[in-house]
């Protein structure tokens, strides 16, 4: 007897039939095309990588986020009886040593420390590829989804942040999918803190304040509070944050709080500049929204920081990036400043497709299906098949003599546009009938004229 | 003090740098667009599928191959002190419910299994994803690699095979790799265990045969008296194995040899018409080698097998398919008869490779690098930079004010072909020199000329 198993997913991941499929395709497509467009060099790594790579860049909950693997073989070889008191995490070393990476930078960062000598430095690296993540599946959230990356390594020079955003810019543009882009500075945020008095708390205040659009002002400033901010800072950096205005009227506020402070002068500096630079990229930027209340998680960052958002749907980043200066310290490689984007390809897809942004999309698939009554018109159908394709002409061959009416649901159900039926008249005539299956239409064609119509 | 990592990959795994990924895109796109060609409609699967998907499938040594990956949180929450004395392998279901995907055929059996009744069959899905090997890694032996699918489910008809066939030799025409595919059947083994009147050691007859090129037939044949061959079974089987003659002559002396056998006698039949069809495909077919002594490892195929071979390197088979009868029967659609052929990507590449066959393919780069000597040219580069993205010229600007020389070192190390030099006199008389890197060529040119020129 035969074991039946239940066929299912792993929790939290997904398979993409060929419908799914044509629309990612289309979005990764025009992405790809224009990281070409900006001279951005494709790269690739591995899924699994050691785990002293992936170890101690993601914080400790990224840390237990990472998917370990089971090394090979017999994995208890390296353990003993008392081993197994230690507990789920302090067993990890001995029985995995490699994991799935978490996202594409730190992958990135190891191949840029490891490819030092061979690379063209500024170096514009782009990566596709999928990350995983032991999250808690829930809407949206996957433990399996792609990642769209570009960076520009081996440059601190701010055109690197205005070609980001010129990129940014350019794909939405292409996507037909309207973005406001949020951005900021680092070294505002730690301006702010400074002129407050208290730039020790630069990193408590960073991850309150980046929680201020989920929980709102009143909790995230119990949260400082908690971390040591006093009643009147507090309100000082609670009437900054209710400042409205421009971006011209927001450089205005700032150039006077940082009246004395150096730090925040020099982040205010790097967002004039890269709005100038912007001006000149020939998109309209009205969207490019200057918020000295963006923070980024990511510890990482350390200059300019950004984050992209869907203007007509309230669904978080889908966009993301920022200038970092250490990221390849930790391989051995420090002073690599470098700033990267990176694009949330799933929530991107998820956006058009509520927004009903996709374009009448076909779901790939033959062009053509040739059907036929008898041996003679198979062989012909063959024939016929293998000539379209060397036109450039998707084409498939229905594989059984069979009713008419089952080969044209079949087109119908797959959406192949054309059935091309070879009767016993079209064989004695040399020529086939093309059916229209949107209209209906017959038409009866030579095979040259059926390899133009098409 | 920052803690230092030796930045490394996990064994046998590989980055893809610039210059690689060019010649994988090549190969990728050529097979990406002939599957398109024949109506074969793309799916992906997840990296990781529930044990229970993947055990069982590949045999005792695949099910150890598979890489396993721990549970995530408190791993051990399933576990008692004693379950640690079980060993390993044993111990695998109470840490670890998921495993990295082995081969595409698995998963995609499950994808059809349960989206049935969404499927228009006969189904023709192609799958471009790496996969997994807990292999021990060595030269041309990854654990990390691609497979390229395309696959007919849901109809046995022989049409199938043909269609495959063509695939083959249309892809490989296109490559520019000289290739011989060499067939057989399944039914053609038995047939000839059948008459030999060994029929019930089908299953190690095949294993067997299968290494005859790897071990040679004194050891084949050790391995089948050892399971049970007579000498007088083993003499008729090598003066049979023995036989050198064309696919006519061979069809000719197994047409005698199963003159009583029905099974022999269907796969011989199936040969034939498979023939008869290829040579409807408009390619020389003269490399379809009909070999009786093909074996094929993998116990799913029932019918018609093929593996391609490249004539100019003896490299092993760098394709292999075949047809398949209960694919999807562990998850319970029994009677889905299919057949597939799976492109061995990163041995095509190596014989490629190896054999000079890439054309020159340019790694992709910007097509020019824009540099200037002042603030005004470099907001002027930014401006033509987007210009000329927008007509499709892939542009990058030299992000910082640098001696020329720079500029056409890193062009020259990058492989952009030309650089824009935009200097005091250009400013001046709004045009730009441009220097063509690979003969030294410079011309002064307008902007609407530059687009043109490039």
């Amino acid at each position: 007897m035969k074991i039946i198993q239940k066929p299912n997913n792993a929790r939290g991941t997904r398979d993409f039939g060929p419908k799914e499929m044509s629309l990612r395709t289309h979005v990764f497509t025009i992405i790809k095309n224009h990281f070409e467009a900006f001279g951005f060099q494709a790269i690739e790594t591995p899924a699994m990588e050691n785990l002293h790579i992936l170890t101690g860049k993601y914080g400790e909950e990224g840390d237990q986020l990472v998917f370990k693997i089971l090394n090979s073989g017999d994995y208890l070889s390296n353990t003993e009886a008392v081993d197994f008191s230690l507990g789920s995490k302090l067993l990890i070393p001995k029985i995995s040593e490699k994991g799935l990476r978490y996202d594409l930078t730190v992958p990135f960062a190891r191949f840029v420390a490891m490819n030092r000598n061979d690379i063209a430095f500024p170096f514009r690296r782009s990566q596709i590829q999928p990350v995983w993540r032991a999250d808690r599946p829930q809407k949206g959230r996957y433990r399996e989804f792609y990642q769209c990356d570009a960076d520009i390594i081996g440059s601190d020079s701010l055109i690197n942040e205005a070609e980001l955003i010129a990129l940014f810019q350019s794909i939405f543009s292409s996507l037909n999918l309207r973005t406001n882009l949020i951005i900021n500075s680092r070294k505002i945020l730690f301006g702010i803190v400074s002129v407050l008095g208290v730039s020790d708390l630069f990193v408590p205040f960073s991850v309150a304040i980046d929680k201020l659009d989920k929980i709102g002002w009143d909790s995230v400033a119990l949260e400082l509070i908690s971390n040591g901010f006093s009643i009147s800072q507090l309100e000082s950096l609670r009437s900054l944050f209710q400042f409205q205005g421009s971006n011209n009227e927001k450089i205005q506020l700032l150039d006077d709080f940082f009246s004395d402070n150096e730090v925040g002068q020099q982040g205010l500096s790097e967002i004039k500049t890269v709005l100038d630079f912007s001006a000149l990229n020939g998109f309209d930027n009205s969207n490019i929204l200057f918020d000295f209340k963006l923070a980024r998680g990511l510890s990482y960052y350390t200059g300019l920081i950004y984050e992209g958002k869907a203007c007509d749907l309230p669904f978080g980043s889908i966009v993301g990036g920022g200038r970092y200066d250490n990221l390849t310290e930790a391989f051995g490689l420090p002073n690599m400043s470098g700033v990267g984007i990176s694009f949330g390809i799933e929530r991107i897809i998820d956006v058009m497709r509520e927004l009903n942004l996709f374009p009448d999309i076909k779901t790939s698939a033959s062009k053509i299906l040739l059907t036929y009554f008898d041996l003679t018109g198979q062989s012909i159908a063959l024939k016929i098949a293998n000539e379209l394709r060397k036109s450039n002409i998707a084409s498939e061959v229905y594989p059984e003599i069979a009713k008419i009416k089952k080969s044209f649901e079949f087109a119908d159900k797959k959406g192949i546009p054309f059935v091309g039926v070879i009767g016993e008249q079209e064989i004695k005539d040399d020529n086939i009938t093309l059916k229209d299956m949107k209209n209906g239409e017959q038409k009866l064609l030579s095979i040259s004229d059926l390899i133009k119509s098409l």
